[in-house]
């Protein structure tokens, strides 16, 4: 069982970097300052429309690293795979793995197999943890959103947890829904590149735009204003949303993020994203307001109705990433 | 749930450098050279006489990096947890992880947990992937090992594996057997201010010193010779070791390591790990004979039997780590 499993990562992932053989990866610095994070996937199903662990895995923690603006290099991965897990299920995985590295420029040098047994896991469960290097001397964080930002989206939203939860409930729709799941580090570089001050960036995951959004207005204690309008929705993905009784700003994505930029780089920002492949959908969706000790994130509906719009106290859709 | 798992994980691993709010940590590279690696730890059960799964998630991340001689600096930790599992045990959990990043010199500064449905897990999985530093020119590898070199273990085998077993199986014995769990880094950093050359070094886990031997007798092409009066094992272990039906050369340390030295720096070698207080019982166990394609490792019986020390094909001990 432990020399397939080596094999099958062996065969995925070889790269001169990688040695099953040694406990640890050898790595040349690639910089001063680096980013280091680590996430682990329990998603279910394990495959998808769009995407599948694997690939989720990798562009996870691949986003993570951008958020910082940081240019993801090395990824390490960890499984725990329950015992009868068919071994082509893993061999899809791991190539999947593979695969999305190389979309995303990272280089899986180091990891790690453990087996447990029948019901004491889920088919498999994936950690990645990754490092970046910071090329630049700017500070993206909450704390550098300024009154007068704006805020943008890259593309349209929820559509990750809504393939999820199709796929699981067996649910099925005229037009099917694939997972949003992308990597987003080429996005932050070409926008660094270009020039255009990043105060804020955030990916979009568990609890959707309404959480990150929270987040970081809590965390700047800035008042913000999103408009219900200006939000890019699919429609089968509203559509999905109202048979499950769900919200989407409440449902993650995975290839999504939001933007805190000065309003006077928005086209230069704008012109960078509809660029990509991955900013095609981009659109401003709101602005920062005053300052605001309670950090709240107001939503203006299309008849002009203001609502505080709420982090969700519990998990709404649990094991989506 | 997520707010407390949150509370819990903050205020076990505040250091100025950990920011649960962030996507990612970022640090000063700590130099040109660097050792990344991974491990996702399963133990059962969690707590066991000697150590839990929390300090053994740090324990053997450190250890994975002070094996290519790298001194460790960072970690970050992936918990997945099953739904149910009492907030008492993470608290515990936590704290232990704290204290052995402290005795270990390694920060704790990124994290994510993840919750699964009851049945799904085991109480909780835990991932650790850390990054190290290189401060040497050497190469510590199983192709730097040379015939007549003497291999050395830094103490006693097995108890880590017995530790766990008997916990598991609710075995008394009349002495309690605790963990070998313990971080070598220090061990290994001073071995090389000392100066003396480390051809190689492994720390002995899954499998035991046997399937560490012939990992590295396989990758180097080389045959050992080792005495099984030299070995050091307690009688504790070795009785524990007979009611199971079990080969203490075959159970798991976790704070144990074999090292592969040239003869001339032996009693340099041996006054280094003796003055620490994980080296005290360093023994010479064997050496290394010529050239051997097969890589095979051989033990010679107190009565003067030579026989070929086989790589188990089974895992023998599961969910040790």
């Amino acid at each position: 069982m432990h020399e397939m499993i080596s094999g099958v990562f062996h065969a995925a992932f070889q790269n001169p970097m990688l040695d099953t053989r040694h406990d640890a990866a050898v790595l040349a610095s690639p910089g001063q300052r680096l980013a280091f994070t680590t996430d682990s996937y329990v998603v279910h199903p394990l495959f998808f429309p769009g995407g599948d662990i694997g690939s989720l895995a990798v562009y996870g923690t691949v986003n993570d690293l951008a958020m910082s603006g940081a240019r993801p290099l090395f990824i390490s991965t960890g499984f725990i795979i329950e015992e009868g897990l068919p071994m082509e299920t893993l061999v899809r995985i791991a190539r999947s793995m593979s695969a999305a590295a190389q979309k995303a420029c990272v280089q899986i040098v180091t990891g790690d197999t453990k087996v447990v047994e029948r019901g004491k896991g889920d088919g498999v469960y994936i950690n990645t943890a990754g490092i970046g290097v910071l090329e630049h001397d700017s500070v993206i964080s909450p704390l550098e959103v300024r009154p007068g930002d704006l805020i943008l989206v890259n593309g349209d939203l929820g559509r990750h947890g809504m393939a999820v939860m199709a796929s699981r409930e067996g649910l099925e729709y005229e037009s099917e829904i694939t997972s949003d799941s992308a990597p987003l580090a080429t996005l932050v570089q070409k926008l660094m590149g270009a020039g255009v001050p990043l105060h804020c960036l955030r990916d979009i995951t568990r609890g959707g735009l309404s959480a990150t959004l929270n987040e970081i207005a809590e965390a700047a204690g800035l008042n913000f204003l999103i408009e219900e309008d200006l939000i890019p929705v699919r429609a089968d993905v509203r559509g999905a949303c109202e048979i499950l009784g769900l919200d989407p700003l409440y449902v993650a994505c995975e290839g999504r993020l939001v933007l805190f930029i000065p309003e006077p780089h928005l086209k230069q920002a704008l012109a960078v994203l509809r660029d990509d492949p991955c900013g095609k959908q981009a659109a401003v969706i709101g602005r920062v307001r005053g300052p605001d000790p309670r950090g709240l994130v107001c939503s203006l509906s299309p008849i002009g109705v203001e609502r505080v719009l709420d982090m969700l106290s519990g998990e709404q859709l649990p094991r989506i990433c």
